[in-house]
Formats: C-alpha cells, sequence, structure tokens
C-alpha cells in the first residue's frame, strides 16, 4: 500500500464522459489498496467563461478579484469529480485550497506556496475517502484566495506529494511521457522513461511544457519522484527523479522550442560598472523574469545588452525600461517578438564539447542563422528567427537520434 | 452617516449591464457617506448550469458536494461585482462565506447560522472599502461549505446586519415593494408602505415570495429594520418593522396563494392518544414541514388526519407513510397535489370576527368550495382546488380592498 498523489489537467476533466474516464482511474488506484490524493485543474471552458465575464466588466480588474473569480473553476471540478465518485459508490470529500491549508504569499495571479498544514487530508485519508483537492489555488495570511499561475495545479499536486510525503506523484495529462522532442513536430521524436529533474526543469523552462518547472523544483527540492503520463491511454509515462539509469546512447535528453518569447536590445549604454545591475535590478522589482542575457564587450565607451524574456511580460518591460531611459541612460530600445529559442538538453552533455558544435553543425545545413547563444551545464539554448523554429528542432533531433 | 446592508438578488446580477446598474446604485449609497456591505446572489444562469452540469453526472448527489458546487455561484458575482465597483472607481473587496465568519450548522443544502465573526467585515470597513460578502453560504464547524437553502441570501444578509448592528438592511429585488396581492394577477394592489414582521412573516409562507421568511424570523427577532424594494426603479419600498403606523383602512394587509403544496389524508386511524404525535414526530424527525392539519372528530373506532405540506416534499412524505403504515395504522393514504392555498394576513384582523366571514362570503360568491381551513393570529388561510386559486385571489381582493 502506497499513498499516491495524482494530478489532472483541465482537458481530462472537460466533460462528464472524460470526468468518469479519470474517476475510474482514481477507483481503480484506490481499489489496488493505495491511499488517494488527488489535485484537479479547471474545465478549460469554465476558465474561459470566467475570463470572457471579467473581461467584459473590466480588462484591468484587480489580481485579488481576479483570484476570487478564477479559483471557482476548480472548485467546480472538484465537487462535479466527487459526484462521480460517488456515482461509484467509493468514499469521497473534495477540498479547495484553503480548507487544505495551501498557504502562499499575497502575490496574487502568482504566489508562492509557503506551508501546507495538511491535518484535514490526513484525517480524511485515515477515514479511507479519497481526497480532491482544488489545484492552482491558496490562501494568504489574510485569508484572501490567491492562484499560482499558469501550471499550478501541478505546483500544488506536488506540493501535497511533499506535505504528505507521498510514494509517488502522478502528473496525468494529455501526452503520455516526456518525448525527445514534440512527436506533434517531429514524428520520430522518442518517449523517455526515465529523465532527471534537472534535465525536467531544462525542458520545462524551454517551452516543453509537459510539466511547470516550480513543481519540478519543488519534487527535485524534496526528492519527491515524478511520473508523467497520460489520463487517457493509461501506458506507463516518464519517471522523474534524481539519477537515472543512461541506457540511452546519445547525450542528451530532448530538443525543444519556445516561439513565445522576445527578445529586447537596449544599444548604447555607458561602459562603466554596475549597468547590468541597474537593468536587471530594475527588471527584478518589477517581478519581469528574463532568460538569456548577452552583454557585448565594451566597444569604448559604450556597450548593448540584449535579453529576452516571455512575450507576455513585453508590455510592462517596454513600460518600464522607457520610463526609465534617463536613469539607465541607453540611446535605444529594441523589441522583436520574431525570435524563437531552441535548446536541446541533457545531463551527458556535461563534459562532452562536441554536443555544441553537433547542434550547430546541424543549424548550418539548414542554414538556419544563430542570432544569440547561451550554455548551462546541462543544456545549450539558440536564439533563431520564429518562421525557422519548426525547421531547426527537426533538424538537430534527427542530428542527434538518428 | 450610516451602516447599510443591502442585498440584490440573482436576476439583478444576471449580465454586465446589470451588474453596473447594482454596482452604481451601491457606489451612489457609498458616496453619500454611507458605510456598505452587500449580499449577492449567484447570477440566475450560472446556478442553472451548475446544477445541469451535476445532473448529468449525478442526479443523487450528496449534499455536501452539492453545496461545493453551487457556492460558486455566489463567488463569481462577487468577483465581477468587485471588477465593475474597481472600474467606477471605488474601494471594493469581496468575501466569501468561510472568510467573513459565516458558521453554520451542517444540514447541508438547509444549513442555518450558528454565528457570524464579522471582523474581517469590520476590518474592511474601516479602511473604508465596500465590501462584498456572498450569499446563501456558510461554513460548519468542520470547515466544509454549506448553503442555506432556498432564498438563503436574504437571511446572510440579515444575519450580515444583525451582527454589524446595522441601521438599515435594503432587500433589492425585481418587485418594488409589498402589495397587498400579486400585481401580476390583480392589477389593482396596491403597494404597502410598511408592514410589520409578522404580516410578512405570514404572507412569506404564504406563497407571497418577496422575502425568504427565515430572513424576516431573523430581523423579528434583533429589531433589525428592513426594506424590499427594486433594484430597477429606485423607488421607495416597503419597510418591514415591529410596529406600524396603521392609517390603512382595512383590516388585512394582503392577499397571497400558495400553488406549490398538496394534501395527504390518512384516514381510518384508531381514534387513540397520541396517534397524531406519532404521525408529526415521524415527518419532523425526517425534517418534512407540514403546514395546515386538520383532524376530524373521531367516530367511534376511527379518525382521519388530514395535512398539507410543499409539494417537492411528496416523494419522501409518501414513502415515509407507506414504509410505516403498520405502526401507525391507517386505512388509506390519499396524496393530491391538485390544491392550492389562499389566505389573508392582516394584524388588524386580531379580535375582528367579520374578517373571516368575509373572506368566506367572497368565495361563496365566487362559487369556489373551501377544502379546510386554517387560521392564527394575523392569518386566514383556505385549500381549495388548484384550478379556481386565481379566481379565489381576486375575489377576495377585491372584497377587501374596493
Amino acid at each position: 500500500m502506497a499513498l499516491i498523489v495524482q494530478k489532472y489537467g483541465g482537458s481530462s476533466v472537460a466533460d462528464a464522459e472524460r470526468i468518469f474516464r479519470v474517476a475510474r482511474r482514481i477507483t481503480d488506484t484506490y481499489q489496488a489498496g493505495n491511499d488517494v490524493c488527488v489535485v484537479l485543474s479547471a474545465q478549460g471552458d469554465t476558465t474561459d467563461d470566467l475570463i470572457a465575464k471579467a473581461e467584459e466588466i473590466n480588462p484591468n480588474a484587480s489580481r485579488r478579484e481576479m483570484d476570487m473569480l478564477l479559483s471557482c473553476g476548480e472548485q467546480i471540478s472538484i465537487a462535479l469529480m466527487a459526484m462521480a465518485i460517488e456515482k461509484l459508490g467509493f468514499p469521497v470529500v473534495s477540498l479547495c485550497g484553503w480548507q487544505v491549508g495551501m498557504t502562499t504569499d499575497s502575490n496574487h495571479s502568482a504566489a508562492r506556496i509557503k506551508r501546507v498544514d495538511c491535518d484535514r487530508v490526513r484525517e480524511e485519508l485515515d477515514k479511507k475517502r479519497i481526497v480532491l483537492i482544488a489545484g492552482f489555488q491558496g490562501v494568504n495570511r489574510h485569508g484572501d484566495v490567491t492562484t499560482l499561475g499558469r501550471g499550478g495545479s501541478d505546483t500544488t499536486a506536488v506540493a501535497m506529494a511533499v506535505a504528505l510525503q507521498a510514494d509517488l506523484c502522478q502528473i496525468y495529462t494529455d501526452v503520455d511521457g516526456v518525448y525527445t522532442c514534440d512527436p506533434r513536430l517531429v514524428p520520430e521524436a522518442r518517449k523517455l522513461s526515465e529523465i532527471t529533474y534537472s534535465e525536467m526543469l531544462e525542458l520545462a523552462s524551454l517551452g516543453a511544457q509537459v510539466l511547470h518547472n516550480r513543481s519540478v523544483e519543488l519534487a527535485k527540492s524534496y526528492n519527491v519522484p515524478l511520473e508523467v503520463l497520460s489520463s487517457f491511454t493509461g501506458n506507463p509515462g516518464t519517471i522523474v527523479k534524481e539519477v537515472v539509469n543512461k541506457v540511452e546512447k546519445t547525450y542528451i535528453t530532448g530538443v525543444a522550442q519556445d516561439k513565445k518569447i522576445a527578445r529586447v536590445a537596449l544599444t548604447g549604454i555607458a561602459d562603466e560598472p554596475g549597468m547590468a545591475y541597474r537593468v536587471f535590478g530594475l527588471l527584478a522589482k518589477n517581478k519581469i523574469n528574463v532568460d538569456m542575457i548577452l552583454q557585448s564587450y565594451g566597444r569604448g565607451e559604450s556597450k548593448d545588452i540584449v535579453f529576452t524574456l516571455a512575450e507576455k511580460d513585453v508590455p510592462a518591460c517596454t513600460k518600464l525600461l522607457e520610463e526609465n531611459k534617463q536613469s539607465l541612460g541607453y540611446e535605444n530600445l529594441d523589441v522583436s517578438t520574431d525570435v524563437s529559442k531552441v535548446s536541446i538538453v541533457g545531463a551527458g552533455m556535461l563534459g562532452n564539447a562536441g554536443v555544441a558544435a553537433k547542434m550547430f553543425e546541424a543549424l548550418y545545413q539548414a542554414h538556419i542563422n544563430i542570432r544569440m547563444i547561451s550554455t548551462s551545464e546541462i543544456k545549450i539554448s539558440v536564439l533563431i528567427d520564429k518562421d525557422e523554429s519548426e525547421r531547426a528542432v527537426k533538424a538537430i533531433h534527427s542530428r542527434f537520434f538518428q
């Protein structure tokens, strides 16, 4: 007997038929003798409907009230799932974020979990009930409803798994595991049976979009094994854990692309100490995350700073930089959303200098121009033109995996 | 400056346009220098959609999970209204039942309020914020979401008014006050400027449906003045309070009908002590409320017990009585939903014997047969055939008010 936390996304609970399919998967796990705690996302259309209602009334609604509104989506999901499980004849109870002590900070719409007081959940599991928990939502110390931001239900699931010291945290999604590349783009992509937290983190943050990277970080910190699998097929998925038996023959785990990014260039910045701090300190203070950073060598009196960030942050970032043009002292601000980031990830590339060269060679042979390069111990990313993104992914994947 | 609690029903917040109309009414009250605390119901279609989703999955869902589901409706309303008020530029905060300490018993779907810890509301009012509260919902001592049952938002509003010691509790609805009769049925019906709690209670329980009677009971207990008025016109409504200046010339306040009732007859019951207790004790234990009760004189060995109850309780009541036929020892069970209750209400009828005679005379002249009669100090009700109900109301109203 094990304690298993499962998480099902919005598409898995989209209608009554899918809800029952998931309900049976949950009750099968329960009948096998496990304690089962399930985290659910909102039904996709529910969230869309709520957002549409809010937009109609006030497109600039406060984030506090948006959280109040959107958290209903998950509450509806858990109540409906509980009804389905009741119908199948199993004991079940649904609980919201505030009921399971999912305490967060007060950063509405992007709150971070501070503490989980899971007494209530334990109590219910002790009564042999299946426990359903509303994902994505929490409560701050003032008793206000918060939400964790995009993909937050994954984080809820891992946080519950950590708090309950669960044996396994299964993330059910609409793909049946982690692939070497997006299978819709590259049909030859292979499913990985195992992957390390670090590799998964890089893939998640690179736009592979299988798991929310905060959830992987959390799982890594507490060493909770994750499994990514499909709620439709029931096949074994991909296990994410600390150390992986490398039976793969290649050095890299996967190829990913992220097209929802933008490149910002500040040119003509004074070539003096502290300029990078001033730019990125300002952005950090305003909660704008940057990704790749490139600073040119100083050319005498001035230098350039180029960085990438999520496309959605462009308006806020542009406004901020324009408002502070004087104090930052740059000459020109140039923003382009016509870029894509393509990356390869793999713990196996560590200390293997040939990997980068192989990637650049694949791009060269496909006549794709590289705009920026960024590397970490287990990742190499390049910035290229957006319309060449798919071609780049295919070229790199076939170079490494064929 | 006063502290005013307002309540708006589902039709007042049905769409963006109506939400803004209500938002302006709220901010007008606030700008006039008042502290304003507003209780909202769910948008009508939201509740219908949620019920439809539940029905599709499990028509016999537990009441706990139904409460979890349906309470989202009010949460959506308060969040959207908060966004509208933000748009108008006023400080506002929305709060759910559990956030305002609306503590109830655990009788899911028909919970009763036990306590209101309104510290949070006071704190927000002190910050000069407009406070929006989700009606209809509460939380029990286990931390589970409960709902107060039909019309529960009125009760929420009065409970908040009591807890906050509000100067006035305004119930905005789709009618602009309390009338001597349903104006849709009798165009000559007059709007009352004032009515006593007791009269309002009788009218509410008799199917006039203007206010939930639990809310009136609560207002009466704590002597909180209520005002019933229209969210559309803004005209002065009807004040409900303890003592009313009787400037009306008639003895009665209003005429009401209730067609959603049924008559149950148990015939051939042993004429011995304790039979009524056994029948009604059994029903009470199963939370089935009965209304009018008529017991025939014992005819030698047996007697009949006839009573009325809400139409919706017929299946449960019939099942219960059939299961206990042996122990109750009756001969026949006869149930009819083809009945209507027509009543006149008025503190003025107390000690005026002619009122009943005048009502019966009106029915006689209209050739309407009376099946049962029930009286209280301020009310006379008769049970008649359902298809004669409207005719009876008109005949009685014109006899008293013309």
